[in-house]
């Protein structure tokens, strides 16, 4: 058996040479849309409605919107997400498992997307395998920039004795705009996923030790090593074809630190869902619950309660307040990346060094005189 | 020294295509004996009895009734239960130990397993090996579908100087119905007992932390481990004589991730004692103690509070109400299967993969969107 | 740098054959004299004097008593332990610096030894290289059966500018009993003492992870590779010599299995504190301290309450009352063995087999249906 | 990726000839200044001004001040160090922020270091790469005897585009007095520093789990490996030209054991910041905080309390009172040393042999019968 590694079990080896961190850029892309800064929200309905995708495009990410949540199926959503909120924990899992048998209606849809596109930002919306074949030509119709066909685990070979399994690459070509694809934790996949004409790849599968899907199926990789797979089937796809696919590491981190690691691993960019959920621009108002709890029959994961730490630009471009890994994560990877002496993200890949280094835990903890890399000052 | 894996250590890589949840076929057997789901209840007196047997039969699993518990013993085993639940717990050791002082009654096994037999299903009915000489025949003759013959570590070559220890092989033969035997954890061990006529193989010495084997005797591998070394042992013996043997991993699992990496590390099925202590339908009615804690010189283990947490159908075959991986264990089982593409168990022991990963507790839980696998919704 | 193992990170694999409990004999011996059962108790104040002694030897064991400790320095050293015992905890440091500051009486020494014998068992007493030269003779004179040499850390080559140190071959000489030397963690040192004449040697510097002199000074070797280093060097000098020396893991044992761990990992016998420490003989009354506590510069260790646990028949014998590991150490004993196939230590040492099963607490506990293995009932 | 290690994660060996604890040398040098004592204190307001600098000297370690704190920014430092000890926690970063504005005054730079030097001893003064070209010659010219270039990642290789980097050759050409510079981890990179001139290479990047560089940054490694790195860099360095530069393992250190590991992995002498930060003599009087907590954009660390533990003098010398390995750290090395028959640092880093031992946290301690190794008594 193969070991695996987590964020929590490896470092980053500062380099020979370094940069100054006001020098780094940390541009991205997906397709030929390029992003300033590497950061996805999560397409949950807690994280992102149309309103926090326009903020979001402003400050440089990008969210994407999950178009089987409340957004397209209610005419109303904050009243509906209001209730969501409101209720004592245990009705929870009902009251979700009845509000998310509403169908999604196509008008809503065409109109969420043009709501988020009002900011002058990119649209990016996503769901699942089964509904694409009729939400993506809806979506695209309506001016979405980006499409995002997302499960748990998702294969370029689904078999269904039932149902016709979608087949990706045809998918891709009728939809013209980009395609993100996952997720997926494995070289075999990633690569599979690229030769069917994904623009982007989403990894994960049960990253972090709490994550429902790893408690309930057993499934999942760890989120460094499942990066370091697909980032080295980027490389070799972009080897064979020339074209760049950018490799979105989602679900796992939760401190800056786990960013930066999860860049030098190979991502290009990351998707953070409980980050952007503690924003005070987050429809959840500090309230969190993944789209697997509304299951019939398998439902996974909880409604939970994150608070809200601060505005977006606070937690994306700083300054921070606090000294705990959560605000100004963009200067965070740049501060990293100058110990490495990256001048930008592919830079990153090839000079930084990981090496295994479990975290562990001290009650008398020490504080580092960490000083100044000569940022400011 | 090598390495041995739990649970906890590892996880199930996704697979590079994957299949639609409601075309899993989960069916296991022994011998010639079939069952609907690959679920076995522990032969432990807070756990089954023989109404509680034809429940689970008529659910498609198997429930084994221990032979030296009080369904033998008593006339009347629900009182002798009811203050087993009654007494102060400091009282209970003393009390199990005079309890099960009572002489097991001839009359009283035939009673019992005709019992289990009015549902319709099978009965299946368990022993130590010092016993089976007067129980076994007793039992296969008031019509017992299968035996279990079940100590804390089993062999082929048991020695002593004072008695004469059980011949399996002769004991197979003479039984003339499926013997299950256990429990072992080695290669060796585990070829000895299905070269001695074994059916089923029950995997498992001191699995789990908790264990008290392990913390007493010292004794003990971890399942992961154990449950690939037996199923070695099968494969191989299948290539030799076409005689397929069941490998039932017995212990250990907390969580349906529990059993779909016991599945996944080549067992066929599995024998389940917390969780069925924790149905409505379980004699315990939320209490549970282990066989051995009445012994007299050493006991070991003691009588826990485990709650009761749902029917057995809830338990077996949802819906779940929780997302914890303590209901729907089928459902959790096709989906973990569906995604490594497993149609059935034995394609499952093929296709999927396990790495080392272990579980790091974080106390800032991300939960994933870990949206449906084309399963309903 | 090589990977060292603890109690906690091995289990002992069960065996292809297993034997009848009742048949297991665990007999050991240190030069000459045999013992009933494999156990030392330690040097200890709070844990042997004279009577202790006694009543350790009507059960089959051996208690080593400290020469340096109050039974040889106070006329009425009950008095002074009672002092130990009802000081509040803060003053206990100043107060034993000021108590171990009484010199040792030779007079006290001999008549301390002559009580140990009074139970017609075997005297065992121990000081430091230091006062070897002095209280070696007298206590030969007076009758001990076996001197132990004990310092945290022993060599054959030990250097001073201002003391002439011990020679121990022309010691072990001159005492003509058989003599203990210890505590070493390597097979040189083991060599180098067993060619010096050593008839056991004592294993353990800084055992387990509580141990004050691994915390302080950063020295020590986990139990399960120390004591296997130790028995490779035994196995080798039994082969050149054709002389059998006794290993003895001392330290870093809290219940049975810890026991069974270092038998099977090559231990000829064990010498625990904290479990004797526990018995309703032992003087410290429930109380318990280490022998570097009194220091006068880097005092290590503490006073601890134990707590009383049971009778020392309870302990070594058993039947147990508890299911914890901490009681009947024999019958755990044996039941590993018997699990392993072996009728004696010397069968354990080569039949068992250990592998690396770290211990990983889990909250939900599953207690495990251990069933007798053909022991009683 | 390689396996870095931490001080919890290994172990001293001890040796196979052991020496008397008097006879051992601890004494260590930096260019051509020597010291009786391998004890750095770190460059922290909390922990260094001139007054504790001079008692560190007469004890015989080394105190190093930083001139970018307080001292050579206010007339009256004591004042404002009394305003940071008094304001509620959650007002101390923006406080720390607004105080650490106030510009650096050349006068008190040359006034502090003239206190320093007061009590005989050596003046030590630090300050990041950025501020080295105006605080270097004032230095000198003030009489200082060290000087320290410290950033929390150092190369000799930094590009930036607004800013000239220092070249750290021609620095140290014109300081004249022995440069330390740091920190690193990599042989790479120390081999660079050593080659530029250094006189003394600091180690260690995010040392510890609570480091807050790792935490924010994901940059780290752990301090064993660390400083075998550096060191292996120093012994070719050595045998490249027979100058030998002093490693001082900086971070991450708790207990006496910590410290004798940093030396047994090749450090010449240890630099401690928390520890230094509970004598009764450090400016913070019981409070401590990190020099990157008022960084404008990315504060790291916080103010935390630490405590008063004792005199300088206890803690370096002794006689300990406490038995955790935090009083008396020079006996402690001095036992440690003698332990593996080390009479001087160099012999113990030829002579020590580390192991892997991860320490495991027991809840049922046992507490070691460690006797005196010679040492006294």
């Amino acid at each position: 058996m193969e070991r695996a590694y987590g964020f929590d079990e490896v470092a980053i080896v500062p380099g020979r040479s370094t940069v100054d961190p006001e020098d780094v850029d940390i541009k991205s892309s997906i397709g030929d849309i390029s992003l300033e800064l590497p950061f996805l929200a999560s397409a949950m309905d807690g994280v992102v409605n149309p309103e926090f995708a326009v903020s979001m495009g402003k400050l440089g990410g990008l969210a994407v919107l999950n178009l089987e949540g409340v957004s397209t199926r209610y005419e109303n959503p904050a009243e509906v997400l209001q209730e969501i909120i409101s209720v004592p924990k245990e009705e929870v899992t009902p009251l979700l498992q009845e509000i998310y048998k509403e169908p999604i209606k196509d008008e809503l849809v065409a109109e969420t997307i043009k709501k988020m596109k009002k900011g002058g930002g990119s649209a990016c919306v996503s769901c699942t395998p089964l509904r694409a074949k009729r939400l993506g030509p809806i979506s695209r119709d309506a001016g979405a920039d980006i499409f995002c066909l997302q499960a748990t685990v998702i294969t370029k070979k689904h078999h269904s004795h039932e149902q016709t399994p979608l087949e990706l690459e045809r998918f891709v070509e009728e939809m013209e705009i980009p395609v993100i694809m996952g997720n997926c934790v494995t070289y075999e996949v990633a690569m599979d996923l690229m030769e069917a004409g994904a623009s982007g790849v989403l990894v994960g599968v049960g990253p972090g030790a709490a994550c429902t899907t790893r408690g309930v199926l057993g499934i999942g990789v760890p989120q460094v090593t499942a990066t370091m797979n697909c980032a080295s089937a980027r490389d070799d796809y972009y080897k064979k074809t020339g074209r760049h696919v950018s490799i979105i590491t989602d679900g796992g981190m939760t401190v800056g630190a786990d960013i930066c690691k999860a860049l030098a691993s190979g991502a290009d960019m990351v998707m953070l869902g409980n980050t952007f959920a503690k924003a005070k621009e987050a429809p959840g108002r500090g309230y969190h619950w993944g789209m697997a709890l509304p299951h019939p029959y398998l439902p996974r994961g909880t409604r939970i309660r994150v608070g809200i730490m601060g505005g977006l630009q606070e937690i994306l471009l700083g300054p921070a307040k606090t000294d705990d890994g959560t605000q100004n994560l963009a200067g965070a990877i740049r501060l990293s990346m100058a110990s490495c002496g990256a001048y930008n993200i592919r830079e990153f890949h090839e000079k930084s060094t990981l090496i295994v280094a479990p975290e562990i835990k001290k009650e008398g903890k020490i504080y580092q005189r960490a000083q100044s890399l000569g940022m400011g000052k």
